[in-house]
């Protein structure tokens, strides 16, 4: 990724990734492997991207900020695992998942220690409530991935859906902006603004995602089209068809077997694809860009809010 | 258990529970079916009631040591779903483990919300001391839980096992009481003293769990007598008994073939227990609760001091 808003804190960046490499240095060697295997797979960092801006806008201590935009980064990639493990996933950002190569007590274990390192970091930042807010976010995406797993499949219900992909994505999100502001010197109400800044980039960010699911090619996402409607799951793409074709039959098969796949599945992505579901998707989490970047202007102007508002339309402008 | 040193925290321990429980009030039915399930399971409680005692006798504020009680306990529950999970294990006390009845999907994700609920309640109690100490033993369970499984299959190496032993249990019994310290008004000294009664008694505490593998019957244990073994780990009485017995052939292949069972498991099992390599491994659990009890001089004389006494000797007079 080479978007303008990482040149600021290009340097604070690395630091994240060698505090997060640093991790894994007196653990057992087929441990240490595995999480530099996974800091290697990369990822936009966009999390710890966030926590750092908002963190030093608001005049949160670098140090600081660099123990928690590590643990958020690791929260985010110990959940990761365990989510591979139990979707069976092969394949993450077109690199081999550790579910892959692993056995399944090698890929839990991996997850824990990684768990467990991302705490350690969140009471390295020396806050009670930084730790307080980095448990709570475990817990919604837990349950959250709990309620996917159980409940969710073959619901066409959107309220079901912003819950999910707020407890998915949105609140890991909440603690990058909301935890640098707990431990910068400002007010509630500047907290309470960079909390909801990241809630609303976060939701914006998981649309996206379900868009992409419609509309990238196998090779760049590292799994088939519409992947999550296969598993059963209506993102806002399929809710959003749904709605204008209440009655399309491979739908209604969708949600009448709760979870099981028609057998022209192919057909109906064509469909979700070819109707304007998608660009109504795209509409809905520019809404949530929208709202954030009015958000920041509560916030001080700098460099660094600048970066945020660039940051926020990137999430929006990728290319699909 | 009707242990006497119970009975000065009963209604302590018995608010611990409903601490416990209340953590998946608000969770997905089948999550919180699941929690009910594991407490109701029970076992012992000895890690809550080392944090209540030594926490009141150094006169720890009751409800900081309500959270950090669960918090422990819930930790400990944490790390036995995910281990039966890896071990494959059906039964836990003689009641089903989550594993026995749930997809590896529910029991992973039911161990992480457990995770997730303890570091919660550690954050809790106000002490980012505690959430640190919360976190280190965290990493510690988990590598020692890795080091099992990809190292010490097929080691007889005695210091390989006090690691083992220590990252498996000694160092949630060194939570229990070094973090109720911790939230109590006594200087260092009495911390640490606190803290190594708890790594003495965990250390106790586990080496008995290994002598209780060469003698409980199946319906007590719920597992097979010699189920380490068969499982390719060299526990005290088995190390003990290849220090004496270096040639045995049967032990010999239990360590040349790293983690595969002889044929004749059933006829080693019953010559270590013939022998007396494990009344040597009592005698060494009995070691470390004196060392746990020479600890104790230094804290202040109290029935609390006494109930402690009581549960470090408990530990090694549980009838085998």
């Amino acid at each position: 990724m080479n978007a303008s808003f990482i040149h600021p804190v290009q340097d604070r960046l690395e630091a994240v990734e060698a505090h997060m490499r640093f991790q894994a240095d007196d653990a057992h060697p087929d441990l240490s492997a595995a999480l530099t295997h996974l800091i290697d797979a990369g990822g936009k960092r966009i999390r710890p991207i966030v926590t750092i801006l908002t963190g030093e806008l608001l005049g949160a201590p670098q140090d600081r900020l660099l123990d928690l935009a590590a643990a958020v980064e690791l929260l985010h990639t110990a959940t990761l695992v365990h989510d591979d493990m139990i979707d069976g996933a092969l394949l993450r950002r077109g690199m081999p998942t550790l579910n892959a190569g692993w056995t399944p007590a090698a890929t839990i274990l991996t997850g824990d220690f990684i768990f467990a390192r991302a705490a350690k970091l969140a009471a390295a930042t020396g806050s009670v409530a930084v730790m307080d807010m980095f448990a709570e976010a475990l817990t919604i995406i837990v349950d959250g991935e709990i309620r996917q797993q159980f409940t969710s499949k073959g619901l066409a219900n959107l309220d079901d859906y912003y819950h999910r992909i707020y407890a998915k994505t949105a609140s890991l999100f909440e603690l990058a902006s909301g935890a640098a502001a707990l431990l910068a010197p400002v007010d509630s109400a500047a907290r309470d603004t960079a909390r909801r800044f990241g809630y609303e980039i976060g939701m914006a960010f998981q649309i996206m995602d379900d868009v992409l699911d419609y509309s990238a090619i196998q090779d760049r996402l590292g799994k088939p089209v519409g992947s999550d409607l296969r598993n059963g799951l209506l993102t806002l793409p399929a809710l959003l068809y749904h709605k204008a074709n209440p009655a399309d039959p491979d739908i209604q098969s969708v949600i009448r077997r709760n979870g099981h796949q028609p057998n022209d599945i192919d057909a109906l992505v064509a469909r979700i694809r070819a109707s304007d579901a998608v660009n109504q998707a795209v509409d809905e989490a520019e809404r949530f860009v929208q709202r954030a970047l009015t958000l920041l202007e509560a916030l001080p102007q700098s460099g660094h809010r600048e970066g945020l508002e660039e940051l926020a339309r990137y999430i929006v402008t990728r290319e699909y």
